[in-house]
This record gives structure tokens, C-alpha cells and sequence, in this order.
């Protein structure tokens, strides 16, 4: 198979969405002077191109992207070349109807935006086909073709009646029988027995409350449409050109896909990154982000699109300040990017992302935007020869699952404020702030290889992870668990006893008598912290109360619970104690920080043999780095201890 | 009449309902041997088994529920059986789109949630009929049947084209004439004038704002249509078995049923109450229910559901501290409960309720929820025998009434701060705080009873109703009444005057000229205490100002205004104070406490002989009950005083 | 052409909205008796008559229409004949749903409300000719007509099919082709082009965000489907009396009309105006819609509608303190109205629009509202006759249009706090607070007049505007100008360089680098004064900064940039900050404020002859007026200073 290797050839991709049909040709040539100007090697043609390649059914107008191809080729700029089936052309909707996804309440999603596509429809899927064919028999011997990108941040849903028909479809895959359906929904309550498949549906509005398992099912079913859209597509440009990888572009804190599953059809892991600027842990962010994709990667990853600047999609959008862009650049290349690329390369100044920043914005050439890309270009140019294909390794993994995030994040479960996104971070982000380098691990890998695995939230979990971590504590690994995990088996049926009964012995509970949500804001004392959102009504059985509520209805009750190297932890700690606590296990585990006494704010990542240090800080600060180092970016010796300014970096080589 | 006490027979039922379908039949012996030791007496069954009795359009598979039923007789446990119509089966929905209901915007609420169908579909009723028939023909011998239940939580409405019609067939009974309908909803204005009876509708989607008028005599025929639902099924029982009382659960405080109405419909009173457990005002809000629910059962009422934990459709849901299950099921025993249950009996694992508690939670028969579920077993058994079927009485009345919440409640109104419901819980709790029982009347009931009426916010008033409350007064009675009382007539047509000119001169008003709605948040100085959410600009005639503005807009405007024995409150007193007000108008007309000296969060409710004493607090504290008394709970004799520990309850008797 | 003083014939008109078909005829002579007390001269009538005047398709009943117009005539009172098809009658809806709009799920907006028509709907506009030709014919020579009003709050949308059509037809008389709507929309991205007109829709449900380009348009469209209705009914009783002024009513701080377009169509300017009574700048709300009203104008003006006390759409609806309905009346007049009207005459009993006060409140003819209605109709007495057909004027121009406005305010943009009525706001407040009166006019006018011009916002710039406000500077003019001006061309293009280079060059900019928006509550320093919601990156080039940012990410960048005369504020200064700057510029313009040495909350305008001097403040406050005047309404001389009592008015004649 094909890899990301084969598209970087030991650089750091760097470019972006390009989108020149929305210019005329004349601005083809200022674009490659500027590419040029800026380091740029790679840009992503074609996303939104599927109106000009096909602007009546079956017409076919290649000419401006054969030019813009030789174009880019002559430059020495590479092209991961999109299917355009994100976005179909009107006629589509306006001929074929049935090409367009639902809602639950039956209206229908039309053109004059984008992604209007239903996953469902065999009429879609024809013409998506049809148009990839022809892109892959046209393009797949062009020379700047490097890799393949099918369509465009894959998050649809349809409720409609072709989508009620795959549904069906899917659901017989997955049961068998209309019994075994009836048994894995629980519909024996309130009166959901169904006797003939006709009558199973999306779920569709109800007068009150839908079915959490058909809910669940709806979810895992729209990840797999979206899934076999991506995958018929891949197979037809692999059929044409099999030494070229395939990608498509997770959001992964977006839950629509599963991502573990979806990774394993790709041969590059790429990713969309977007955190806030304005947000003062949008640097965890993007590190919980470059770790989760690195992780479903298995070794280095594209990062497919940020901001140069701006967004346009928050209530307030803020550019990057000066070096920010830089930063978070070169924090993904850190965590393992090989590829470092934004949308979009030039700023539209119309349609829906015309207040979305590009590489080059509004200001031009001049603005401080394109200067900072012009740098972080050079930058990217001295690294990539000793980063590219290297791997960023940790001895510490987070569990994560897309089914368990589903099952979490259901309609009437105890606290609309547990969302298991949130707890994710929370953990991650303790994690990070001790200078602890995290993967992050489905409950069923092979987890042998970590010093500590750590499992924020995982509502449901299968037999197989739960063997899976017994195993893992039984053969001496250190394990931490959060609350509200091992709640429900796969078809997110309670498991007796509100816990499995393995994690309960595993943990020495006797009785989990009740869960105790929090308010917004409330906070609960516990032994030296305290607690947040949550708290559990449990009685220890074997287990040794490492922490104990203190005041209030659970007073006496254990707040944190240990048996051997596996602790539960029932509530979730302030920030800082939950640093504490996880930087505590990770040391008893054997887990170190990367560096020793880093200030605050300031990142410190190993990726072969280089030593990136980063400061998120907006003072200058001086960190020790114990050796002698040759920093990459300024060439110069470093010994002992390098100074950075605000949100300066240095990339370190023995 | 059948009554509740055919089915207590000097016991306090407990239990709750049973959905046994979602289990193993195994499962039934074990729930069998956990309910004796809990001392469940009865069991709801059926509300969701509609789908299985009649998994196919006419089928019948009554095996299971036959063997259900003998398994509960042959333990001693009586049966609630319930008529499945809350929740038809899936194919009914298929087979029969006319059965769905639709929103105000034609959206269909299908299958896949619960109550999913439409009041005023024809199909639907002969469904229902049938399986009703059947049923009561099937059990109505049965030795276990000890009451039925109709349907479940009756609180949907239907905008399409079937209500429509039916719609108009209850507007014709109302108002015989199209032109008496126009004259009643006031068309003349906003061009509104109907030609023909097809132009009828229910209040579907405008544009801006809907005429108030139909809207109200929209919720007056939803709640009628729903009603014809309960007695076309509770007529097809009483013809099988007359001896049999029939019920059907309220949720009094969600506005669907017009309370007074319905009530006169049942054998049993029954309904179900769901305080917050975090809400420091829990208790007086189930003690608002009771007083409701005893009031319109006049006489022993049946708590149909409670929670023994927690529930699953609040954003945070706490499960109940310890001792607060039965603190508050004890609570409802004193204000009149003679069946004190619970939704559910085992909670289920799968399915839109599984993280609503049972008795039986997900934490077994160890759990502390089950442990505290079998000692209130113990306690109603032993307060049982001298409890049942006596009555609580109560010397003051709270008016409250459906038709007047609804147009209370209406778009466009002075103030959407001001609501019915709010209005009334803020005067039942003053008398609480007062430890004044307290019963609700209906505005045109006998009032002569009483010394003490208070109407905390009755927007609209028949004539008769005005009549009752000046005879009441004439004749020597108290009354305080509030706000925003007696603005409209039968048809919402506002009184010339912006309020009855016989109300006016009641309270000795000369001209209301403006209603002053504050914010919220603001608070308007008064003589000796502050008002919130309202004010008025009144002049006084005969009527004396008990208190006046001071400062503002008002200053010197009557806030409390009297004449002999009535008053009228022209803002909603902060707590202590509207409490104090309220326990000077109890004592001027001869309205004593429960018991003096009550301290804090000690409730005390008289019930036949018995004296129940209830401690919200969470400390011990000792309570004067002067006399010799047996505590029925203990066994024990207390003289003057009784220590009550933290939610401790003491039954006295003589 | 008619104009308003054909209606006034040197009288102030004073009265209402006028809706007697919701009383029985003896009301009516109840009505006149009362509105001879009160000195209403005009009444308008049949805004909401069309069911009762054509109750079956094609019925006309005029009888009790001919009656009023007689009875008003026979008493004095002048009528504003209203078009009734604001509101067609039920049975339009029934028998035709086209005549009834879509929203853009393609929910029906049915009868049962108001506004319930497609101004697309071919059926509605021939049932609304005819009815307006048969009222035109009956009643064009009736003595008692002053005015046409026609229609009534044009406001609704329509996303339906026969909208669609007209959509296409509007967008072929724009563009052309088809070729050249796909350059205007930008549909280049997102692969949006269009290749058949069939296929361009209103902008309806998408599943990601709409093209602005077309949202735009439709917002165009909307405004001049609704101006098409208007000008139909206009041209029908033009024809029939061409001497009779037409009027219809505008709510100019809700987008939907185009003011500047809709007002060159109208003979007279009329408006509704409805601030809130608790809102501290309710007064400012108030000058700000008499002074864009009477700029479009461009003389005197009719208030059509206001309030005597409370509204109903507010959640919290406050009635007018005592005084407040007068000082208001009167501040209209003295930003030249000759008109003062309600809604209504006598408040509704009835209907969705009861508790909306009318000039005869609930509280009838005793009420203290309808006792200041009947001391404002004789202070209008008193004024008219030197006041009615005179002009306020001003020195300085505030700019405002529609079509910037609907740019600005669209989705995806930089911030969705920056709104531009926001913006207008607080810009017409600081020079309101500085006591210089202001005229509102659009970017295209002759701006010569003024000595001073100021933008609030004007996203949206055509070359034309840029080019009028580069030659008002260059001709010796003073231009303040806020941010986000001239980003985006007619078509919502942004222009290179985030704003037009012209205006670019006008104020020194060398680099729009990027647009800082601040968060809510988020102020940051600047030289002097403190910016709220918005800052920016820019690099001057021979601008000079006024003010600099400090602190900060934009520490040392301008805040305040000028050259010459032309200044750019970049941030929007708190309150009394933008008063001083906008105060020193006109100062330095030669722009006087009206009165110096005002006190806080006196407002002075000057009005012809008539020097107004109103206290909005609560308590009593002394006035300097230099010279000796008369006072209209006292009838005293007023030497040099005059006191003002809480909301007290003076009108000071030489």
C-alpha cells in the first residue's frame, strides 16, 4: 500500500486548498509566484470543482484543470487532487430530488450551501462514481498528482425514505432477524416490538423520547454510509493508480465518524484542525487533535487544513496573533505532521468563506499573514529532511471510541453536562500540562506496549475491552478510569450493577449504589482536591479509598478508589488535581515527562531524535535542555538551555 | 361507585409499575421474592404492552400476561391493570399514518418514542376499543385485577387534518352558530371573520401572533378529546366490571388536562409527582400535588408515580439522599395518599428509561435505593391500618383552575414573567412556610367550608365564579386575592375596566389604571416589605391601602388593598413576606397552624387521628407535640416532644 | 403630487388606528364624544377590514363603512383610508393556499393571524387590486378622506414556488444571464454554478450555510416584491384621486424594506415608533426614527403609530410613566411630525392585540392615559399652527442604507456581536448626547449641505457612494468613518484589500493587515478612551494616529487614524468616548450643538421658528434660552432660562 511517505519524499508538505476557478487564469501566475515565495509544494485541488468539471449531467470540462495541473507541475508544486463529491452541482438537486438527504422532521437539505448530498442515494453515488472515473482515468498518469483526496470532511445525515431502505439494509447486516433486533433495542418497553422490517425507520421526531439503541444504531449506520461512499470511491482511483494514496479529511472532535474504523481505509491519516485562538487551551486542543490522528496514523499524519488567520464559523472570530500560525504549526509537525496545510491557499472574496482567512488574505502579499507563512515555509524547509517519516512515541495512551462517545452523549442519560468530549479533554489536557506524551488507544488494541493507559469516559464497552483491560491491569500495567465507564455493553444495554462487574472486582467496588451528577458549578470536597460534575455513592470492596468525600451527602464515601495498579477515579478532579493525580500514576508507572521543571506554558515533544520545544507563552522564557543541540530552525548551537521568545520554538538534534 | 378503598381495603398500597416484558420470565421469581421482602402490595401492568398483546393488527397473545398475573395473585400482589393505549405498536403507525399526530406545522410524530398517537383518530379509537374490550373481557374475573389504569400521562395534542375536523364538531357544540364562534374569538379584529365552517382550523403556524381565543379553546378541546379517549375506554371496563374503580395518572402541573373536569371522571384519583431533589423546595412542591390531587379526589388519593431515586429528563438528575424517598412517600401518606408507587418496579436496562430509577435499581437488592424501598414497605404497613381512608382537612382554600392557567399563560400577555403556575406555587408555599394545610377549590365551588380563600392569580372568571367569590365574602368569609384575577371573561374577552367592575368594588377599587410588570430581578419597595414581578397603578374608592409603593413610579399607590374581610395584592410579595401576609389572614379568620412553634423545615399535617411530623432538615431537631401520642413508626410513646433526626418522620396517634 | 400638508392643512393631525367594527355601532357615538374631548382630527381606518368588507370572494359590504366615514365626517374627524390587504380573510387561504406564504422549510404561514399573504401570489395581488379599486371608487370622493394608507407594516417573506418564480424573474431583470448571476454569487466556489434558471431558488433550508451573495438578493427581491404590492395599490387610487396623499406605514429598524427606495414612492413618510419605556435610551430610540423619517422625507413626516402605554411583544410590557406619552409626542414633532397617531383609539377587548393599550385604555375615559391623550391633543391645538410644514434641519449627516445593512449582517461574518442597527445606535446616540441635531442620508446623495458626515458602518459600498464621499472630503467636508466600511462591493464582493483602496488612500491606510474582534464585555485600551467590540491590525501610511491601542496584542497600532479631513475608527469607543470624538469633530466641522451648557437628559431641537426644549430627565431642571421667548404651550414669556418639570416640554416661538 501507499503511504504518506510516497507523497512527501522526506519533506514537510506544506500548502493548502486551492480553489482558482473562482479566479480568472491571470491570477494562476501570481498564485505560483507566491507559492513560491512561500515554500508552497503541495495544494489540494478539485474539492468544490464538480459544478465546472461537470456543468451539465455527464458534460465533462477538464481543460482549466489540465492547465492548472501542468501548472502547478511546472512550479514544482504537487497536487493532492480531490473527488468533488462534497458539493454536487445544482442540476443534481434540481433533476434527481432523490439525491438529497432529509432531517428528521422530513425537510429536505437543497443546494446553495454544500454537502447536500444523501449518503443513501444510488442516484448520488452513480454520478460520484462516474466523475471520479473520469478524474482517475484523466489525472492518474499526470505527474503532479500525489495523492488522492476523496471528497470533503465526510458529516451528513439523511432520514429520508431511500436512507429508512439502507437502513433496513444495514440493520439486517447487523442482526440477522427482526428478533435480534427487537432483543438489542430493548424494544419490549414502551411498546416498540416490531414485526415486519418495513416498519423500522431513522429515527424520525417523536413525541417524546426515541429509542437510545436505534439512536446509537442510526449513528454507527450514517458513519458507515459516509464510509462505504469514501470507499467506492477509493477503490476506483486505487484501481487506476495504486501507487498514489487515498485520504479524506477527519474533524475528529466532530462525532460523526468512526474514526478507528475509518483510518484502517486510509492510506494517509489527514485531519482539520481548528482550535480557537482565542481560547488559552487552544494549544491542548490541537495537541489532543495531532494525537488522536497520529494515533489512528500509526506514525506520521497530514494535517490537511487550519487557518492562516481567522475563521468565519465562531460568534467571534479572531485571527492568529503574531507567531501564533507558526506555533501551531510546527507543535503538529511535533506531534508527528508531515504535512502542514490550510484552507485555502487564496481568500475567496465571495460565496459562504469569504470571512475564512487563506494563506493569503484580504491584506495580500503585504499583510502580516502571508509573511508569517513565507516564514513558517522557510521553517518547514530546514526541518523536514530529519522530521519527515520520523515517529513521535509515548509510553502513556488514552482510550477513546466513537461507539462509546455515541452511547455517552444519548438523550436522557443522568447529566446533560457529562459529555464525553468534554472529559476527553479534561484528561488529555491534565496529561499535557505534566509535559506527558500521550497516544490515544481504542479499549480493544494491544495495549502492552504502555507504561499507563488512562480511560477518561467510556460509557459503553464491549466484552472483548473489558477482557481487554483486566488483561493489560493483570499483566502489570497501570490503569486509570474515570467514572461513568463500562456503563453499558455494545448494544447499550446497562450492564448489572451500573458496571460491569469485571471493572467493579477489577477496581474493588462492592456496590455502585447511585450516581451523584453535579450542577453546573458545584464543586464537591474530596481528600486534598476537589471534585467537578460528578460524584458516585459507592461502597469499596477490596478496593482502598486513596481519597474519600469530605462534607455533604457523600461524606465518608470513596472519591477515589485503588486496587493494586488500577484506580478509579469518581469524580472529575479540578484541573490541577487531575494533572496531579495522573502525573502521580504516570511516575509510579514509570512514565516520565519529556523534559524535567518546564515552565508554565512552554511544550516539550521528542519525535526521532529531535527535541521540539514550544512556548505557548507570550513572554520570553528560558528552558533547560540538558546537552549540547544543534537547533534546526536557527542553525545554532544550543547547550543546557535555550531561550524562546513569545511563541518562539526550537527543534533540537543532538 | 368503586372507589379507592375497594382496592386498599384498609392497606396503603405500594409497589409500582411493572414492565416484565423487558425480562426473562426467570426474572418474575426473583421480582417476586424482592417484593415480598419489600412489602409490595401492587403492581401497575401493562401501560407498554400494547405491542405485546397485539404484535400483529388483531392478534392476541395474552399467555404471558395471564401467567404474570397469576404469578402476582399467588404472591399476594394485587394488580393494576392497565388499558396498553399510550403506546401503540409500530405497525399501527405503517399501516395507518392517520393514527399519527401532527405539530402546529404538519411535522407527523411517528412511532419509535411513546404516545405517538392522535386523540381524534377514528382508527386509533377502534384499536384502542378493541384491545380494551379484550382485556377487560380476558381479566375482568381475574382474583389478582384490583383497579384500572387508562392510558398513561394523557398530554398530546394533534393540529392535523383529522383534529381539524373534530375541532370543529367541538366548536359547533360550543357555539352552535359560526357567527356565536366569531363574536367568542373576537374575528373582527385582524380581518379574522369566518365565512364558513371548513375555514376553521386549530392554531397552526402564522405569521406573527395567533388570535388567544382559539388557542384557548384549543387546550379546552385537547384536553375534552383526550378526555372522550379515557371514558370511551373507561366505559368498556365499568361494563365489564362494575365493582372495579378505574383511574388514569395526572401530571397536575404540566397544563394538558383541565383537572377539575377530568377528576369527576374517575373512581380514583390518581397521579404522578416528580420534585426535584435538589430543589430546596422539593417537599412543598410534592405537598402542592397532594394538596391538589386530595382535593380533587376529595378524599384518599393514589400516588400512581414517584422515583425512588433518580430520574432521566431533568438536565442533572440527583438521586434521592438518603432518607428522602421516604421522607417525601410518608409526606404524600399524610396529605391524603392511600397507594403510595413508584415508575418503576426494576429498572429497565435498555430502552428511553434506563437511567430513570426503579425500586429495584441498577445497583440490585444490595443497593441503598432497594434497602430504603423495603423499610418504607415496613412503615405503610404499619401505618396503614390506621390511616386509609381517612381524611385530611384543611380550613383554607387555594382557587385554582384550568381554563384560567390557560389563558393566563397566553402569547402576548402583559408579562411572560407572570405564570399561572409560578403564581400559584409562590401562595401554596407562603402557606406552607405558615404550616397552614391547605385544600384547592375550584372558583365556583362551595367556598362556605373554608375561613380562609386566596386566588394567587385567576386570569379569567365566569360570572358565576365572580358571583361565588362576592357571596363568599358577604357571607362572612376572608379572602385575599392577587393579581391579574378576574381580567377576562369565559371567552378571554377582557372586563371593561381591565378587571370585573363587581371584583372592583369587592376590594373597593376606583380605577385600576395601569398594570406595571417589573423585571425580573426588580424588586419595588413597599410599606414594610418589597414586591416583585408586578405592580399596579390603582385607585383606591372605599378600599383602605394596608400597604402602599414607596419610591418609583407608584409611590404612594395602594400595594395591599382592603375592604372588610377582602383583599387585593397588587404585586407578588417576596416569600417571608407574602407568608406572613397570608398566615395574618389565616389567624384573623380563625385559621390555625398544624401545630405552634414549628421549627424550620419541620412540616406537620393532620390526617384523621393522626399527627404526621416531617423533618426536611438535615439535622436532628425536636419538635413540640403537646400531649401523649404512639408513634406508629416506632411503636414507641412520646409525650410533648419528639426528636426527629435528619428527614425522620414521627406518626402520632392518640 | 399631494403631499402631507394637503392632510394637515396647518394643523398637527392627532389620533389614531381606528377599528370600531369589534363594537357594536352605539360605541361608536361613545368614541366621537370622547375623541372631541381629546381633539383627535384623524383616524384611520380599515386596516383590518377586508373580511368584513368582502366576507364571500367578491362580496362587498360597505354599508358600515359608509356610516363611520359619515359619522367621522359629520364630527370633524379626517380619515386615513386604509387598503385592507394586510390581512385577507379566511376563506383567501382556504380557497386559495398559493395566496399564502412559505417559510423556507416550505411551512405554511396560514390565516388565523395577520400578514398571511405571498407577495408573490398572483391570486392575492387581484383580490387585493379589486377590493382596492372598489374602496377607491366608493370613498375617492368622500369629504372625510385625507389620506391612503395602504396596506399596512410591509414585512413578510415568502420562500415558496411561486416565489421562486418571481425570484428568477426579478434575478433575469438584474443580470441578464445567467452567466452573469454566477459571477455576482461567487458561485465559482462551492461548486454552486448555475446552468439553468430553473435550477436558482430562494435561499432555502441548506445543510451548511447559505451563499450570501443570494441571501442578499432575496432580501433585495423581498423589499421590492412587497414595494411591487405597494405601488399596484398606490397607482389604483392614484387614479382615482390624484389629490389625496399615499402613505404607507414603515418600522425602519426592522431590515425589510429598502427606506430610501419605498420612500420616493410614498407622497407622505409615515412610521411606527415604539421604544420601550424602561429603556434609559428610549428617547435617543425615538430622535433616531424621527430623524431617519424625516430625512427620507425630506420634510414633514407622520408618526402613524406609537403606543398611549404599554405593547404586548415585549416579555416584560411596561405601561408610559405619567408624562412620558407627552414628552415623546412632542419630541416627534419637534424632529418635524405633523402627525401624531396610535395604535389604536380604543384598546381591544378582544383578539391578539388586547393588552396592547390604545388611547382609550381598559380603564376608559377616568384612566390616567386617556387624561394625558386629552392634554396632548391640546397642546397639539396649540403648536400646529406655527409648527405643521415646517422643517427641522441639521448640519450633520449621519449615512445609512439598506442593502449595507443586510451585507452586515450576515452570516459567517467576522463577529455576530458587530451589528449594523447596533452600530447606527450608538453613533446617532453620541451626537444626540453632544446636542447636534442630525440628518440621516444615503452614500449616494449630496452630502454639500453638510458640514459634517459620519458613517457608522456601511459595509456595502457601491463605486458611486466611495467616489461621493472621497469628493465630499476633497470639496473641504468632514467625514468620520467607522469600521468594516466599504469591505464588499454591490454584489458583496470584498473588495482587495478588505476595503476599497480608495478609502484606503482617503485615511492613510497602508495595510489592513486583519480585523480584530473583541469579545463580549472585552474593551481594550486605547490613547484616551476605551474601544468596545471591535479593534484592528492596520499600517498606516500617511495617515497620522489620532489615538493608538495600548496593552494588548495591537499595542502601538492606530486606534484613530486621520488625514486631513477624513478620519477612520477602527474600534467602537465607549459612549461618552465616540460622544467627545464625534463632538470634537463637528466642533472642528463648524457643526454646532443646538443649546450649549444643556443639562443631562434635556434634549433642544429646533424646528422652523420653534426652539424645543424637552426634559426626559425626572427630575425638575433649569434651562438656559438665551433671549426672550413665548411658550407655545404655557403661553408665557420665557426670559433666558426656562424650568422644565419632570418631562416637562417648552416650544419657544421668538
Amino acid at each position: 500500500m501507499p503511504g504518506l511517505g510516497d507523497a512527501t519524499r522526506g519533506r514537510i508538505l506544506f500548502g493548502g486548498d486551492h480553489n482558482p476557478e473562482q479566479w480568472p487564469e491571470e491570477t494562476w501566475h501570481e498564485d505560483v509566484r507566491l507559492m513560491k515565495e512561500a515554500g508552497v509544494n503541495s495544494v489540494t485541488l478539485g474539492v468544490f470543482s464538480w459544478a465546472r468539471l461537470e456543468p451539465r449531467p455527464g458534460a465533462r470540462e477538464f481543460g482549466w484543470l489540465d492547465r492548472l495541473l501542468d501548472l502547478m507541475h511546472d512550479n514544482g508544486v504537487g497536487v493532492v487532487l480531490a473527488t468533488p463529491t462534497a458539493s454536487p452541482p445544482p442540476w443534481m438537486g434540481q433533476l434527481h430530488p432523490d439525491t438529497l438527504p432529509r432531517d428528521e422532521d422530513g425537510r429536505t437539505e437543497g443546494w446553495g450551501g454544500r454537502q447536500h448530498f444523501s449518503h443513501s442515494s444510488a442516484t448520488y453515488r452513480r454520478f460520484a462514481a462516474a466523475i471520479t472515473e473520469d478524474l482517475a482515468a484523466r489525472y492518474g498518469g499526470h505527474p503532479a498528482l500525489a495523492m488522492w483526496h476523496i471528497n470533503n470532511e465526510y458529516c451528513t445525515h439523511d432520514w429520508g425514505d431511500e436512507a429508512a431502505a439502507t437502513f433496513r439494509r444495514w440493520l439486517r447486516d447487523r442482526y440477522g432477524t427482526l428478533e435480534a433486533l427487537n432483543t438489542a433495542w430493548g424494544t419490549a418497553f414502551w411498546s416498540q416490538g416490531y414485526g415486519d422490517w418495513q416498519e423500522v425507520l431513522p429515527p424520525r421526531r417523536v413525541h417524546h423520547r426515541k429509542n437510545p439503541a436505534q439512536v446509537l444504531d442510526f449513528r454507527r449506520y450514517t458513519s458507515d454510509m459516509l464510509l462505504e461512499c469514501y470507499t467506492a470511491e477509493r477503490d476506483i482511483v486505487r484501481r487506476h493508480t495504486p501507487h498514489i494514496p487515498v485520504t479524506t479529511n477527519f474533524m475528529p472532535m466532530w462525532a460523526g465518524q468512526d474514526g478507528w474504523k475509518w483510518a484502517a481505509e486510509e492510506d494517509v491519516v489527514s485531519v482539520d484542525v481548528y482550535p480557537d485562538p482565542r481560547d488559552p487551551f487552544g494549544a491542548q486542543e490541537g495537541a489532543l487533535v495531532h494525537d488522536l490522528t497520529r494515533s489512528q496514523a500509526r506514525g506520521p499524519w497530514m494535517l490537511m487544513e487550519q487557518a492562516a488567520g481567522a475563521v468565519d464559523w465562531r460568534d467571534v472570530n479572531r485571527p492568529k496573533p503574531r507567531g501564533l500560525n507558526r506555533l501551531w504549526s510546527l507543535q503538529a509537525v511535533a506531534r508527528g505532521a508531515d504535512a502542514v496545510c490550510y484552507f485555502q491557499w487564496r481568500q475567496s472574496r465571495q460565496g459562504a468563506e469569504k470571512f475564512h482567512s487563506g494563506m493569503l488574505g484580504h491584506a495580500g502579499e503585504h499583510g502580516r499573514t502571508f509573511r508569517e507563512v513565507v516564514r513558517i515555509g522557510a521553517d518547514l524547509a530546514r526541518i523536514g529532511p530529519e522530521a519527515a517519516g520520523t515517529h513521535a512515541s509515548a509510553e502513556v495512551a488514552i482510550l477513546h471510541e466513537w461507539n462509546a462517545w455515541w452511547a455517552g452523549a444519548q438523550e436522557g442519560r443522568p447529566s446533560s453536562e457529562v459529555d464525553p468530549a468534554r472529559i476527553v479533554r479534561a484528561w488529555h489536557r491534565a496529561l499535557w500540562e505534566a509535559h506527558v506524551t500521550t497516544d490515544f488507544a481504542h479499549p480493544e488494541h494491544d495495549l502492552a506496549g504502555y507504561r499507563l493507559v488512562v480511560v477518561p469516559q467510556l460509557h459503553l464497552l464491549t466484552d472483548a475491552a473489558i477482557d481487554n483491560l483486566v488483561a493489560y491491569v493483570r499483566a502489570g500495567g497501570t490503569l486509570v478510569c474515570g467514572f461513568l465507564t463500562g456503563v453499558a455493553d455494545e448494544d447499550d444495554r446497562v450492564r448489572p450493577g451500573g458496571m460491569d462487574e469485571r471493572l467493579r472486582e477489577l477496581f474493588g467496588i462492592r456496590v455502585l449504589h447511585e450516581w451523584w451528577p453535579l450542577d453546573p458549578g458545584e464543586v464537591v470536597d474530596c481528600d486534598g482536591f476537589r471534585g467537578t460534575l460528578w460524584s458516585e455513592e459507592i461502597e469499596a470492596g477490596d478496593g482502598i479509598a486513596e481519597a474519600r468525600y469530605r462534607g455533604g451527602e457523600l461524606d465518608g464515601h470513596p472519591a477515589v478508589l485503588r486496587r493494586g495498579r488500577a484506580r478509579y477515579v469518581t469524580t472529575l478532579p479540578e484541573p490541577a488535581a487531575l494533572r496531579d493525580l495522573l502525573a502521580r500514576a504516570a511516575a509510579e508507572a514509570g512514565a516520565r515527562p519529556v523534559l524535567d521543571g518546564l515552565p508554565a506554558r512552554v511544550e516539550a515533544v521528542r519525535r526521532g531524535h529531535l527535541l521540539f520545544v514550544l512556548n505557548h507563552g507570550r513572554g520570553t522564557v528560558t528552558v533547560e535542555v540538558p546537552g549540547a543541540h544543534r537547533d534546526l530552525l536557527t542553525g545554532r548551537r544550543v547547550v543546557d538551555t535555550v531561550e524562546l521568545e513569545r511563541h518562539g520554538v526550537a527543534v533540537l538534534a543532538p
